[in-house]
């Protein structure tokens, strides 16, 4: 077993150094986040199969792991008749992301939380997807939601703490597309795509990134020969003469990115958003379509100059709470996403706390070596006891990678800390 | 479903409150093991069915929740001929410890470690326990461990970090009774236990806090009748003329405490721990137990005068990482039990800091409530937007739980924090 211990497929164990950066960068998020008025909460990593695939998850429900029956019986195997279907010899699944298990918390506990609740929940989620860079098994999470306003404010207090939480880990550039989902119905309805082909045009619409606006016409006259004419009026909104001046985000932008004949509510209640908000920061992007089904409203996402991929998203999906609540319940969230963001996030210099390391031999008393360390740690250092090495240059190069400030080597006759003779370690 | 939406048996929502006292301590926990030199890492929550189910867990393997395999085929079902054996339907497992995900770890990674590595485990394990008060389905560990070192040093390391843990979690009064797996073997063949019966005895005598020591004879000479003349003889040295006078931990007391004939190099190894050490902190306890198969060495728990349970344990298990390494390498743990600990610490006074409360209505422009809230953020509060209620009382008392420590209500015409009107809020 020796030649090959790995962690499972897709999986990933965080050395030292990792893990210091990860957690460092869950507590800014968590500081700026409680400023910002949210409230940390925490659920178990699994929940009842049924509610798992209650179809509120869309494609992820295929991706997720079901948790064996405890104490199966031969008799199940012999009934389980759908090998497809997981209910049939699980009860129970890894959550495959924080919003089921959010809609289920606040029925659970609704009457124990704030009339408005602005919840955060960081923590891992799986999902078997196939394993590439960048795409693991489990991975973090971190959802910031707000249930029970459906006025705008809730939206203006997402995007302002999502901001301020990317600009603290030192992301500083980030800026939020914009679309509400009832907008985008209104342009497929205007450019006379049926109400049957609108999931499936979404779908291709939502490649306009990667593949352009030809793109997606070309594939949606070869997928749907039957919608011609309405691609036909898209392609034609596509390539109308457009006003290349960037506006600020607003009214004017908007309405200007838009076909005529858009409801004109939905556009100022959007541009609302915008006016309690850093315009530059925000763009309206008619076309953001995100995955999700479950979306009813606003969506957003993430944008950064630097990079091609979005760093998080989110929008209003005020139609899901009530799946388990039995009432509707005006939901929106936003999410930013962790692992990529952790790879952008530089560790702040660890150096900044004394970090000390004693070395010592096999000889040195345990009770002279404890209590140096004690004396330190109490004047606030970091202590590592570490036997010589028999390459001193390359122990101390070590230890100055992993963050040690300075070292001393114990001497027998050494009585404290006044003793010690400290060198400091280099870069 | 509305009627019984409740996380699955044995398993805990956090609310707030909850969550931010665990994160409170987590907090603390990771700073004084920090400063004690050890490092975090990070595993997945999964590992391999077989690693899971290699013998190293104990009876915790038994309850063991178990990952369908994904894609399972009907054929899978009819040949899964053993329903007990999860292992035909399953090829991941949760975690029921941190420990053997630490050995598996230090498989996959021992060349970029440390040669003596101080790791830090703090995170979820799963065993599917009958739930009851205090036992649950989900529940943290914290776990410290030295890798690579077979001197007593490493124990006083563990010792001492653990202790100043739970001071700084503000537990003061803890001590640490100890023994040595080794003695305890020792002492049972000085009675005349046959080898074969050692495992059973040990069992019986783990029962000691609970039954006594007549109540260890009574189960012996009950359950073992061809064990009467080594029972005699530990009967005999339970009712020996004891020298009462409490000794502090030391060669003198751990000798006083064993039967004669105890091997004396044993004795002196468990003593120099204590040299090192605050005595008044550690005792000797010879009929110390610990349930886990893998001790080899030391063993270790953390008592506190005022619970009769014990705050956490570990010990010395030498033979452990060699299972997957394929060499054997030295190792020594502690676990505190967070979800005991967790229970007894007070959350500091949140309102230390500033969290502020901004009343206000339906029409309340948002770009003046942003505002407001940016700029307090800004100045280091925390802040929380929320829409006047129309019980007035209710809504400051609810504020001031949640560790709110002003309120204002803002008017259209205020312009920045500076026309705010703000009120205490009381305890």
């Amino acid at each position: 077993m020796a030649s090959a211990v790995t962690p499972p497929r897709g999986m990933r164990d965080f050395l030292p150094r990792e893990k210091a950066t990860r957690e460092h960068a869950l507590a800014v998020i968590r500081r700026s986040y409680s400023a910002h008025g949210f409230d940390e909460i925490e659920t178990p990593v699994m929940e009842d199969i049924q509610r798992l695939h209650s179809g509120l998850g869309g494609d992820n429900e295929k991706l997720s792991f079901s948790v064996l029956k405890r104490g199966i019986e031969k008799s199940d195997l012999e009934t389980a008749v759908d090998a497809d279907d997981p209910q049939t010899l699980a009860d129970l699944g890894l959550r495959f992301d924080l919003t089921v298990p959010l809609a289920r918390f606040y029925a659970t506990h609704r009457a124990e939380l704030p009339g408005v609740f602005r919840s955060v929940q960081i923590a891992p989620v799986w999902r078997a997807e196939r394993p590439q860079k960048g795409r693991y098994r489990q991975f973090m999470q971190c959802d910031i939601d707000i249930i029970g306003d459906a006025s705008a404010l809730a939206e203006v207090e997402l995007i302002s703490a999502t901001l301020s939480t990317l600009d603290a880990l030192g992301l500083q550039g980030c800026t939020v597309r914009i679309n509400d989902r009832r907008l985008l119905i209104g342009m497929l309805e205007l450019f006379g795509f049926s109400t049957e082909s609108h999931d499936a045009v979404l779908i291709v619409i939502d490649k306009i990134d990667k593949v352009g606006t030809s793109g997606v016409v070309d594939e949606l006259r070869a997928k749907a020969p039957e919608l011609a004419e309405a691609t036909d009026a898209l392609e034609a909104f596509f390539l109308r003469p457009q006003d290349r001046m960037m506006r600020p985000f607003g009214h004017d932008a908007i309405a200007h990115a838009l076909p005529e004949g858009i409801d004109a509510a939905l556009v100022a209640e959007l541009a609302s958003i915008g006016d309690a908000l850093d315009a530059d920061r925000i763009r309206f992007d008619p076309f953001l379509v995100r995955g999700m089904g479950y979306y009813t409203g606003t969506i957003f996402e993430i944008a950064h100059p630097d990079f091609s991929f979005s760093l998080g998203g989110g929008g209003r999906y005020d139609g899901m709470i009530g799946r388990f609540l039995g009432t509707d319940v005006p939901a929106v969230g936003f999410s930013i996403g962790f692992e990529r963001i952790v790879d952008l996030v530089d560790l702040p210099d660890q150096k900044a706390a004394d970090s000390v390391a004693l070395l010592h031999d096999a000889s040195t008393p345990a009770v002279l070596l404890q209590s140096l360390k004690t004396e330190l740690i109490a004047s606030g250092s970091r202590v590592r006891l570490e036997r010589k090495a028999k390459n001193a240059k390359l122990q101390l190069e070590r230890l100055a990678a992993a963050g040690f400030t300075r070292v001393a080597t114990v001497q027998s006759g050494d009585e404290g800390v006044d003793d010690l003779r400290f060198r400091a370690l280099g870069q």
